[in-house]
């Protein structure tokens, strides 16, 4: 009985200064933060094994926030715990109450919704973008599955979030991957933003879709600590099983005061003059359940983590050469043929080198490994391989988690699906999380399969991330799109070795060598393939191919065209203006995409220098089709080499 | 018995040709062909009522090809039939054998995966992107149950992408409406590309998820005619119910073929010298099966729809004026006292008056209705309005469908949640769809909620769509991003009457009116709100009330700068510039956004010029935070006043 009495005490005491939080910043959510009281409560004092004073043990359980607007009610733990935050070990400081009523500030990290980059470390992922965390703890539960550590990751999502068909990709994804070790904790309180849930997430039905899904489900009362202390104790023995737990917990939206229920309070603060009802009516409620002034006794006692693993060391990582990474990969001889290859080939290459080199280095793929060629890293080395399924918003947010928990997962799939997880994508971004993005079969060069398997606006998408800073004043996305198989090789090195996020684009059709195995790549880098006097070629991937084709055929009339293979944003793009200065002052860029990519990247250095150079940017400017080469759709996408040509 | 025969028969028939086509065009998936070559028999030559002839019966049935690589089979029967294909009544032609075996070459409309818009409008929308054909199904049926139109929408999914959370997204919708029109088939082979099917996406659990999620399942033998049949002849009656069905049909991917069953055949046609053996597999079939020679008869025979709906007339669609349209919203005090307004409160007093003006008109939310004010239209008439719920992708591709059945349909959500379904927006412009999105909360400005919240690299992508051009030669994307209120309730009513895709930002802050009711507005405009000879701001919502702050300021010391609210991509940039030529040559930007909007427009039209004019290009350039007033955040994120003041 104490228990419960502890417990209740201590989520109207967190509940309280959620809403105190919240009053404080002028917005955000206490109604739900007041029906997690109590599951928080239970998991962040008795349930989970974590250390409030070392959010980077890597042993420890983690908490991921799916419905990141509820953020006060764990806030308010931290606070109470004196819980320690900071972006790393040596900038730790316990958090306070008067930090955590600076709520949403524009000085405070607390913030809106749950950021560990902004030092909240005690979180593994930002979330906010619904539906994404539960995905981001099966990342969090896979890694420690392949390491052999006894943690959990618990997760707690919303049920008008459990619409989002992320959630049901991550339930297939726990189930599949046997994870016990992870647990989905549905906060149902029938409550949406602008309605009331549907039927469809109704606990009743959730609870039917769990047991589909080949969960075993466990349905509660979300404010009866016992209830919940009970389904969380059967962990241990499920954990021997294989079937996970899911836990549906009926809840009230702003549970313990009157005034805070019902439909449409989401989203508001207690206005300041209604904070002595709501702390009256929430002291009620104290007074019905008996818990008076009880205080917080052993009951409520933070489990320590069982051990602290050794964190993988942070090293350099350095592949074998890349003849010896291509013959280890099964290319050796379409190498010694002197073959040209495609780009997708060297990734693959590249990928089992570095899973080889570090054991750190994880591959993910949607169903196209034979495709990526991330193959070559699943079938020799399985235990760092992933399949995701074809489900590309879980494979980024399981990517998210197992950055946090210390790897470097690498994404593959089609270029064109990547934008499936744009959102998540942008949310790992945020999260800091260590993320590399591979997309095959980019661009219009794909051909044959037609515009639904090609990637067009991606170029425009990540370069936008490429001039912006992370919360570590880094660049937010490093972008790459190699023109050859030898610098695709290096680049995916490369991309290992920059802590942050990268997006490489990779292409199905094969191309020539260009490069030497010894030269090298850098971010924001650019090649000269040749030099020219008369006029500048500047492009990325199979379009270097078709201005070196065209820089051949102006030679035939004695003119003399440079040709810049710009493979990286942020483009060192005064370095390429210097050059087109000294030929002709001309700039013709040709692109495989829509626009937004290279042009705007060398239109705006240019107009930020207030011209003198002409640009001419040649990119993909109706929707492509069907060809059955890819110089027929070049052409059909007014970027083949007769249009080159002609824009000379 | 005969029934049996016939579709064997058939479905060998259109088998073989798409083994040929697939061949001709030496690249494609006969053995997912194969797979459906029952289904596809039992359903068009039998089950559907529709016109081979009149591909735009309104009242017609529809086959949505989720699966959509698997489309050889169904151009097999539509040339067996000599369906008529076309991009409009007037340019319509029968498809033959002859133009089937074109399949992906750059002259032929019969892409590589299905796409309405190069002239195959026996599909309402363009699939490959797996995971969307469901959706696409749901907002054909939910069209067709608002009109009261006896019509079906069969949907084939494949297995493998059944992990895509967006089909159970549908199936919630589905369940939610009671479309117990909408008919989902899952075509379960076992095999996807790179691997078996995951056990998570297996008949049997596919079926009970169906259960979980309100429908009738029935599991069946997907190459047994009968089994087929039966199913299908469940529907007159579970028409009558509140739960629908789903057919989840066991098959062989390669089936009546040996050869190319199994592991490894994904994607691949059949090798020319390998034909006749596959061919003579499939003789040895149909002479298991006992069909020899048999011929087409009477039992299979395509229905005709029972009625040919009046389309709704596309007229030019006018709404009530601006003072009008606030005061039936409600917002008529708050116009009359001046207030500043946010945009998003005028896009839902638009939208309102355009469901009044005209019934072609629906309102798709996903749950932030109250946010966005969409729930103008939904308070007053909800038979126009579809609430989605947190399922941003299921949204787009509804209306995708709503559009294929002639509604404009307008979806609305958090920008930020808008990026949730790009892909899915992607895939509808592909398709024609006439679709218009309004993401609101756009940019920095939003505040306090941090940036799990913010839109930052939308300007971005659209920006590369509104370059491009679609399939009728019309920008792909129209873009948008007014600046008031009343810019904003006349470019919602543009948007109406502009047919082709659209996407226009809102914002959460008021802002102050610039206009006049009578203003007028249109794609890629742009509006002098300020004169100046010495430099010239162009700023786009929010901060080009930024900017004339700016400018007050700088014409505090004599300084005078014009002020540009260019609300609109693709942008006449070149009248600006020659604005810009008299303002001292000199264009500063500020954006709420990551780069590659505006800054790009401007500095790829100034460097297309050879230059002249000196471009500053202010923009988020690091990840944002929460902050409780718009001016803090736009002021961390280097965009604030301050830092307009300090580029002049």
């Amino acid at each position: 009985m104490s228990f419960e009495l502890a417990v209740h005490r201590k989520a109207l005491d967190l509940g309280k200064l959620s809403v105190e939080m919240t009053t404080a910043a002028g917005s955000g959510h206490p109604s739900s933060a007041l029906s997690l009281a109590h599951l928080v409560t239970v998991l962040m004092y008795h349930q989970m094994k974590w250390d409030p004073k070392d959010p980077w043990n890597a042993g420890a359980d983690r908490l991921i926030l799916s419905e990141g607007h509820a953020v006060p009610i764990i806030y308010a733990a931290l606070a109470d715990l004196g819980a320690v935050i900071g972006k790393s070990p040596k900038d730790a400081k316990p958090l306070t109450r008067e930090e955590v009523l600076k709520l949403r500030a524009i000085e405070s990290p607390i913030d809106g919704h749950p950021n560990p980059r902004l030092g909240v470390t005690f979180f593994d992922a930002a979330t906010g973008s619904l539906g994404q965390g539960l995905s981001v703890a099966a990342g969090v539960a896979v890694a420690a599955q392949r390491d052999k550590i006894n943690r959990n990751a618990y997760c707690l999502i919303g049920d008008g979030e459990a619409r989002e068909g992320q959630i049901w990709e991550a339930m297939d994804f726990i189930a599949e991957h046997v994870l016990t070790n992870c647990v989905p904790i549905f906060n149902c309180n029938d409550l949406a933003q602008s309605d009331y849930v549907s039927g469809q997430q109704s606990s009743d039905v959730v609870a039917k879709k769990c047991e589909a899904y080949g969960f075993i489900a466990r349905v509660i009362d979300g404010h009866c600590p016992s209830q919940i202390r009970k389904a969380l104790d059967e962990l241990p023995v499920i954990k021997n099983g294989t079937r996970p737990l899911a836990i549906i917990a009926r809840t009230i939206k702003g549970w313990g005061s009157a005034s805070e229920q019902g439909m449409g309070k989401h989203g508001h603060p207690v206005k300041k003059d209604d904070m002595v009802k709501i702390f009256a009516e929430l002291d009620q409620t104290a007074k019905e359940l008996g818990v008076g002034d009880y205080k917080l006794n052993s009951e409520l006692k933070v489990g320590a983590p069982t051990a602290k693993p050794q964190a993988d060391e942070k090293k350099q990582i350095k592949i074998v050469a890349y003849a010896e990474g291509m013959a280890n990969a099964g290319l050796g001889k379409d190498l010694e043929a002197g073959k040209a290859m495609a780009s997708r080939q060297a990734y693959g290459a590249a990928l089992l080198a570095l899973g080889q080199a570090d054991k750190r280095v994880f591959g993910l793929d949607a169903d196209v490994k034979n495709s990526t060629f991330a193959e070559f890293l699943f079938k020799k080395l399985p235990q760092q391989f992933v399949e995701c399924r074809i489900a590309e918003q879980n494979m980024f947010s399981v990517a998210a988690g197992l950055s946090a928990a210390g790897k470097i997962p690498f994404c593959s799939t089609f270029a064109k699906f990547v934008t499936r997880g744009y959102d998540q994508v942008e949310m790992a971004i945020n999260s800091g999380a260590n993320l590399k993005i591979t997309g095959s079969h980019a661009g219009v060069t794909l051909a044959a399969d037609g515009p639904s398997q090609m990637s067009l606006p991606d170029v425009a998408f990540f370069r936008s991330f490429a001039h912006t800073q992370n919360y570590d004043g880094k660049n937010a996305v490093n972008y790459f799109f190699p023109s050859d198989a030898i610098s695709c090789y290096k680049i995916t090195e490369l991309m290992a070795n920059i802590d942050g996020a990268c997006y490489q684009r990779t292409l199905r059709a094969a191309t020539k060598a260009l490069y030497k195995p010894d030269d090298t790549f850098e971010v924001g880098g650019f090649k000269v393939v040749r030099d020219g006097k008369d006029l500048c070629f500047v492009a990325a991937g199979f379009m270097v191919h078709e201005c070196l084709k065209a820089a051949d055929e102006l030679a035939k009339s004695g003119k003399k065209a440079a040709v810049i293979d710009a493979y990286s944003f942020p483009l060192k793009a005064d370095a390429i203006l210097d050059i087109a200065a000294k030929s002709g002052n001309r700039i013709i860029t040709a692109e495989d995409n829509y626009t937004g990519g290279l042009d705007a990247e060398l239109g705006v250095a240019i107009a930020r220098r207030g011209g003198g150079i002409k640009l001419t940017n040649l990119f993909v400017n109706r929707i492509p089709k069907s060809g059955r080469e890819p110089e027929e759709v070049l052409e059909y996408s007014n970027v083949g080499l007769k249009q080159i040509l002609a824009s000379v």
